[in-house]
């Protein structure tokens, strides 16, 4: 049995027009275009979705084992070959599909917040002979563009979240290579902190995705190769067109890893380090005491136009390929000390919301990839918000106040990720303050109602005391939730625009009203409540007639002004490339390097470059 | 009579199919794989390519006007409708094709050494109300795929051209829109110091790709609105949705144009603003009375397999995908002085053979686009290229030295955004120092002969004395020639490691032979005269065997290690989505966008996001 229900539509779809399309007997069947052709397929319309689950935890695990001794973990990748998310392939060496990643990514997040005492997170096998195999390659052939691309984005905010909790949980990553790494198997041992490789004379790490695949590393590893472990270009190159890889002492002077380690001792010299990087991690003074919370299960009504939890919901209009996202405020005033949010625990109010949202935008982008436009609105009390804020933030010494804070950065993180439209509404009764108001910062423009929106009646019918909508810069955007380039996202705002942002930055703390958040530059547009029905539809009717892959473009290039990190060119610049070669004949055609593979046939390439 | 002898193969012969394919009627035509379908079409290869030539001169632009009072230039854009450079469209409105934007380069180029009395460029439009309309777009539409890459690229680097020109000549661009600027007619505007906008309650900038065409801004637009002109992301936003542009005060306020100007007066605030920026100009300094050089014709012999210079030749191998350069180092000494410098102009060796170096690559790139792999070789007298590299360096402040540093400066980072793989070669009898180390260092990968290869003679037939191959890193290698990421290519080359890079400018000024080089890291491979050849030969055959867009994007992401600025988030980030754009049926699918503009008929898009 899995935890994972579904079978993707577009990836089935793919499948059985693999073994029935008429047309899949030559080189010129037209599939090249299915992936993103123009017009509808009526047959599309008629099988309702499966769904992607991303909710699970480690007593469901199939692909991986948990274990905790001490300050160190180890997660052992043992994937289960007949277990792949969606059918027609076997995850045989430890390859991956999204249902592995999605296991590791639980694990990660449970590790950070029910193991507290953890302080070394040992990466390993428990195949011979081989660490892992990357991404499953039938898969990928298989796949949808846009599933292909989705999955890339999810392993790569994994690896990702893999380096956030060595650099800011003092959870340290070691890469614990007991066989072969290859692809984003050595990918994964890049987003480790310390990489381990044992030397049988037969072990390496590779890049064999444009040798065998026609394809790029997609999960960081061109980058993270020369920016992280300053490998030299040349033979970064070397490396990536060397299928079998490198091993042994070169790949230590080459720096691809940092100690090869011979068999017989491996298991030993890996412990050794583990224990030196757990003396050595800032969460050595951690009272061992201190326990974990636990991420108990999320409740979640997902239904065909609707996903509900309990702060968050997501009305998904299918007509007009919009999701509207609302989240709401918390209904209690903050607990008044550190030892009420530990009592709370899952259910203190910012956990609880960020876990919801971030099943949601996962939910969101796996599932509904026709919803184009995600309208962004908020409810609640902005003073309660700005409560909370301010107990996580005089508390960042504390664990879970800092699990907290980092967990609502990387789930904003996302949103800048995400390729939907982001547009948020600000209207009387909203919360816009603080770390919600970061919703309104990452969205690709705001409005916000100017004045009180006419007529309202109270509950007891007596007509309600008009409030205006307002929004509070609080000390949440003011650095503790930066985003992939490393600035807040109120200074990515305001780049390069000193004045502009000191103003913001001094009306921190008031609440401030449409024409004042107008000024500031902190909203868009702030229409009346005579323009605002018309203002906000034609938006949003116009956002949904452009063309998607355009705005992905749009927003891609816009989201991230200003400096780069080793993540912004993950996301922005390796992506880029890997779509555009995901979407090239000379990849996916069927002839292509990817479609060929294992065939016996040689990939056909159209020799021109581009 | 036009410059252009020509009509690109790719283009005239995506305009044949267009008119004749019997698959053309409908949306399942399989026209979207055309572009980069796999196996090759009989018909392509009957047909001989015509050429792209670029190189012109002002007397025979038919698209621009040129003319210099003191120190101000006006370069007035009229652009000839029925001179496109290939059949098949109309250049209204001042829109423009690879033909139009080839006469720009030039005249920026000639400016910078024929006019150094110019301290101000005044770039302006010829048609009434109208700027410039942008690329056109049934060129566009009509394009395949590796034209409108190779088409945006070479603009790019033309507006980044004219900033160099600012930055670095004092030669300031000034935009003086006499009329609507929209997509790649704004662009042109981003490119100069000061946008001045007629206001005649008519006149715009726009981006209008987004909504019109379903493509980005391909030159640099998106990132100068944020990087440069420092506009709010959501303005920006607002700006790329909205077709018909923003003028007025609100163009100001925005910060997308400098100023606005009321129609009457526009043209005498021009002159105006543009003797201000002359006055300001660093280049203010110069004696007005120094005269330019003048940049001779260009000899070039072109046969179907070899493009010969006087120090530059090509050679072509089809078979093998491969073009072998060579650049031969200068057969005299370096002028004892700057004067000797002025006297030769344009015959002075950095001089000539750069400018053949430049007119090359170009024509490769954009003639001969399944020649994958670009062999660098050079040969002559390391010591003498390194004389004329101190000759320029040690009189920087000259202006004519001033400009041939950075004309080099700016042919070694178009080797660095070209789409080839770069495979240097080190041999006996090469003259890898100093300023042509760069091409070692702009290569993907190096080989450098160890020892000395077998047998030779001497032209007498007695046995040469044997010497071996070195480099040399000189002056012109330590930052006076930087890549797009502001580093010289030591320093991308060492990025992070920093003990690497003081020990290469440590061994500044000393011949190092191939084992000195290899421990250096100043090359990857050195093997022995036994090795060489199947060395060499191997890592060639591979190369053109693997996937042409694997490789591009493998490229793209190596050579660029570390800090990113404007410029490379052109050619890195924009460019990859750009082209990922252009390749999705929902831009160049027959019911596409970019096909379906101009016809009545609505494009059809597939919804998903990705």
């Amino acid at each position: 049995m899995t935890h994972l229900t579904a079978a993707h539509d577009a990836v089935d779809r793919h499948d059985r027009h693999d073994r029935h399309d008429p047309y899949g007997r030559d080189g010129r069947d037209g599939r090249d275009g299915r992936d993103g052709r123009n017009g509808r397929d009526e047959r599309e319309k008629e099988a309702p979705p499966a769904r992607v689950e991303f909710r699970v935890a480690p007593e469901r695990y199939r692909h991986w084992r948990l274990s905790v001794q001490g300050p160190v973990a180890t997660l052992t990748m043992d994937v289960a070959e007949q277990g792949g998310i969606v059918p027609g392939y076997e995850l045989k060496l430890n390859s991956y599909d999204l249902g592995v990643d999605i296991e590791l990514h639980d694990a990660i997040q449970r590790l950070r917040f029910e193991h507290p005492e953890v302080r070394v997170v040992v990466l390993t096998s428990g195949k011979d002979k081989v660490f892992c195999a990357g991404a499953n390659i039938k898969m990928l052939a298989a796949s949808a563009h846009e599933w292909k691309v989705n999955f890339c984005k999810f392993t790569n905010e994994t690896r990702i979240a893999m380096e956030d909790a060595t650099a800011h949980s003092g959870q340290i990553y070691l890469a614990a290579l007991n066989g072969t790494a290859s692809g984003g198997g050595y990918e994964l041992a890049l987003a480790c902190e310390h990489i381990m490789l044992i030397d049988d004379r037969s072990s390496a790490v590779s890049l064999p995705e444009l040798p065998l695949l026609g394809v790029l590393p997609a999960t960081g590893g061109l980058t993270r190769v020369t920016d992280k472990r300053r490998v030299r270009r040349d033979l970064a190159d070397y490396l990536a067109t060397r299928a079998e890889g490198i091993g042994g002492q070169r790949a230590v002077d080459w720096r691809l890893v940092d100690e090869v380690v011979p068999r017989p001792v491996f298991g030993q010299v890996v412990r050794e380090r583990a224990l030196a990087l757990a003396a050595a991690s800032p969460r050595a003074d951690l009272a061992a005491s201190q326990g974990g919370i636990e991420l108990t299960p999320l409740a979640k009504d997902r239904g065909a136009d609707e996903i509900s939890y309990r702060w968050v919901t997501a009305r998904l209009d299918r007509a007009a390929g919009t999701a509207e996202l609302t989240v709401r405020g918390p209904d209690t005033a903050a607990p008044a000390d550190i030892a009420g949010l530990h009592a709370l625990g899952a259910e203190f109010w910012p956990l609880a919301m960020t876990r919801e949202l971030d099943d949601l935008i996962l939910d969101l982008r796996t599932n509904e990839p026709e919803l184009g436009t995600w309208v962004l609105r908020t409810a609640g009390d902005p003073d309660r918000v700005l409560g909370y804020d301010e107990l996580l933030l005089e508390n960042r010494a504390d664990w879970l106040a800092n699990e907290i804070v980092h967990y609502c950065k990387r789930t904003l993180k996302r949103l800048d990720v995400t390729s939907r439209s982001l547009i948020a509404l600000i209207e009387p009764g909203s919360c816009f303050a603080g770390s919600l108001l970061e919703f309104a910062l990452a969205a690709d423009r705001s409005f916000m109602l100017s004045g009180v929106a006419a007529g309202g009646a109270g509950d007891d019918g007596r007509p309600e005391e008009p409030v205006p909508a307002v929004i509070v810069v609080g000390a949440a955007n003011l650095g503790a939730l930066p985003m992939g380039n490393g600035l807040s996202r109120l200074a990515s705002r305001f780049y390069g625009d000193e004045s502009g942002l000191a103003a913001a930055v001094g009306a921190a703390g008031r609440p401030l009203d449409a024409a004042q958040a107008a000024r500031l530059g902190l909203v868009t547009f702030a229409p009346d409540d005579i323009d605002w029905d018309d203002e906000v539809r034609l938006a949003l009717e116009e956002r949904s007639s452009f063309s998607p892959d355009a705005l992905t473009g749009l927003e891609a290039n816009y989201r991230f002004a200003g400096p780069e990190t080793m993540e912004t060119k993950i996301f922005g610049r390796l992506t880029a490339w890997q779509n555009w070669i995901f979407n090239r004949p000379n990849a996916s055609g069927p002839a292509g390097a990817l479609r060929r593979y294992g065939t016996g046939q040689r990939a056909e390439f159209d020799r021109k470059r581009v």
